[in-house]
């Protein structure tokens, strides 16, 4: 956990969506800047599956946060003019309450006795965040991956909630291709020897399963285009070569990605998130996407995406803006033609900060014509 | 195996092209249609990955080939006026001699005592029945997928052992994304506690392993454009659900492929024949592909691709139609915008078939201007 890591502890009950609750809840968060007087100036960042609350260096805390460029003085998420908020999503394991966190009732994790998580359900806590801080309105909800959708289940809960949205990579419902790799990536958890109903211990972990689902992430969350260029047929020497694999340097690009991952990540929390986005449609109960959003009052959105990401493909940024714009919103699709898929938000700052900055500019200029 | 297959059984040593040698080698193949009188009309198929011999039906089996529609009088591949062959491939365990064959020096199957296969030897080995049936050259070579690689070997070590060249969803060699895909395949399979380096048995066979292989093969051979109009976010009710899984019909799907495939092909063989599909490159040791067919002697060359193809994507069959152009052949590639990624020319048979048949009716324009 980063330094500068603030906990809300919730004695309250959580009741999830789709049913069960926990006795008390503990959610990370950090923050950046300062708040306003008039608490008017928050933005909150909602993540995707894997990252902590650390977006972003700060005092407390000056290690690189996971979006270490886009965040702080003068950079796209400018620190001097917002007070930015990033909070760990209920169900991870990297300070928030989730299946990996002790149950107080019984002194050991949750694991599978944790309620089913839904999207909802992550909205739903960070909004425990904002009442602790007592922020009525964001200046502008932040989500990129799954922190899209959490940032439009969000918005559904709470029209008003933000003037502003900023999608990155995102979707209002999950497709049958992604749903078909998370799937396969949770079924290889499930299935592996160790796993155990989820009663894995440090010493009998699901090591297989998890590096397979790593493995199967990086490969929808970076693209074909991406690694012709990068890795072509070049030969890896580093690791030793195995009787069916390890000559290439793709395999040693992602059996690096799956020795770190495996260590970092609670395979429990991460089929949980996993299955949560499966399950996700904001849609669900009405007839269209543009009908399931007519409710959200914005004053702007903006939808970022990339044309070579295979995990939340660019027609569904479309279908977000398209719906948004359907409602009278001003809402704009930002398409970049970057190469490394999904994971591009996290690696082509080349192209991502001059689409955040430019949007998150022109939030400014409708807020100071608003005052 | 199929009551219309054939069997070459060769008894002299057959050695491979990374080192070793199996001591004899059985291949077996089907044909259809008549050789004609000067031997001039054949037409080889070199398969896929998972094929047998029994591209389709005859007097002798009228059970359906996997490519029936394509193959018979009439047909696009014509046997009215071609002697059409198809081949098991080396490594496979339909019939022809692979890992999962009884080794005569031990009275045991190979499993990894099995020589390493390449592309290279599946050519090779494709040869014999050539030399066995008299056959000098070939009117055209067809090789969809896999077998497109195969084919391609074969041209590079016979340069006039065909007049023409059709090659199906192939390429000229394995990209990163594929070779991703397939390393976690066989990670899969070989991290399968039932795996025992090849020593499993039939009451203890790496079923989770080949399960997952092959879910994650049918991903990679569909589309995610495909999954969108086919399957949206349809739930499925026929299997129990699973704690993580088996909500969505897409996930049905999957479910169907693995159990069937689990039970249907040997997991030794299959790790062979993809680690061949990742060492093939057709160019190695050439400065460029154009370089590397530069000998090649084809009267015509058709290379069909499809735009939703992730596995084998279409510029991997423009790479070769432009390489075979550049040598002044007369290549032409068709881009078929199926929705059904790798394997639409297994399922997307209104395209495919019109293409297959317009290619070969040239063909047969061109051999008859030729007489």
């Amino acid at each position: 956990m980063s330094g500068a890591t603030q906990f809300l502890h919730s004695r309250k009950p959580f009741a999830f969506r789709r049913g069960g609750s926990v006795a008390e809840l503990t959610l990370a968060y950090e923050t950046w800047g300062e708040l306003d007087h008039n608490r008017s100036n928050a933005v909150m960042i909602l993540t995707g599956i894997s990252p902590s609350a650390h977006a972003a260096s700060n005092s407390m805390d000056p290690t690189e946060g996971w979006w270490e460029p886009v965040i702080g003085p003068g950079r796209p998420i400018d620190t001097d003019s917002n007070f930015v908020i990033c909070i760990n999503s209920i169900g991870s394991c990297k300070g928030s309450t989730g299946p990996a966190s002790i149950n107080p009732a019984t002194g050991k994790p949750y694991r599978l006795d944790f309620p089913e998580l839904t999207i909802w359900d992550i909205a739903a806590a960070a909004q425990l965040v904002l009442n602790h801080l007592g922020i009525e309105q964001l200046r502008t909800m932040v989500g990129p991956s799954m922190g899209g959708m959490s940032g439009l289940a969000w918005l559904y809960q709470h029209p008003a909630g933000a003037r502003h949205f900023l999608a990155v990579s995102s979707s209002a419902w999950a497709e049958p291709f992604s749903i078909a790799i998370r799937s396969l990536q949770r079924e290889a958890i499930v299935t592996d020897p160790n796993w155990h109903d989820g009663n894995y211990t440090p010493e009998s972990w699901p090591w297989t399963g998890m590096r397979l689902a790593r493995k199967l992430g990086m490969i929808t969350y970076r693209s074909a285009r991406e690694w012709r260029k990068r890795f072509g047929r070049q030969p890896q020497t580093k690791y030793k070569p195995q009787v069916f694999g390890m000559n290439y340097k793709v395999e040693f690009y992602l059996e690096n990605a799956a020795r770190k991952f495996v260590v970092q990540y609670d395979p429990c929390a991460y089929v949980y998130l996993s299955r949560a986005m499966d399950w996700f449609n904001v849609a669900d109960g009405h007839q269209s996407l543009t009908d399931a959003l007519s409710h959200i009052e914005l004053d702007s959105a903006c939808i970022i995406g990339v044309d070579s990401d295979i995990l939340f493909p660019l027609h569904q940024q479309r279908d977000i803006a398209e719906a948004l714009a359907a409602n009278e919103i001003d809402a704009e699709l930002v398409a970049l033609p970057s190469d490394q898929g999904h994971d591009s938000f996290l690696v082509d700052y080349d192209r991502f900060k001059p689409a955040i900055a430019s949007y998150l500019q022109k939030v400014l200029e409708m807020e100071s014509d608003r005052l």
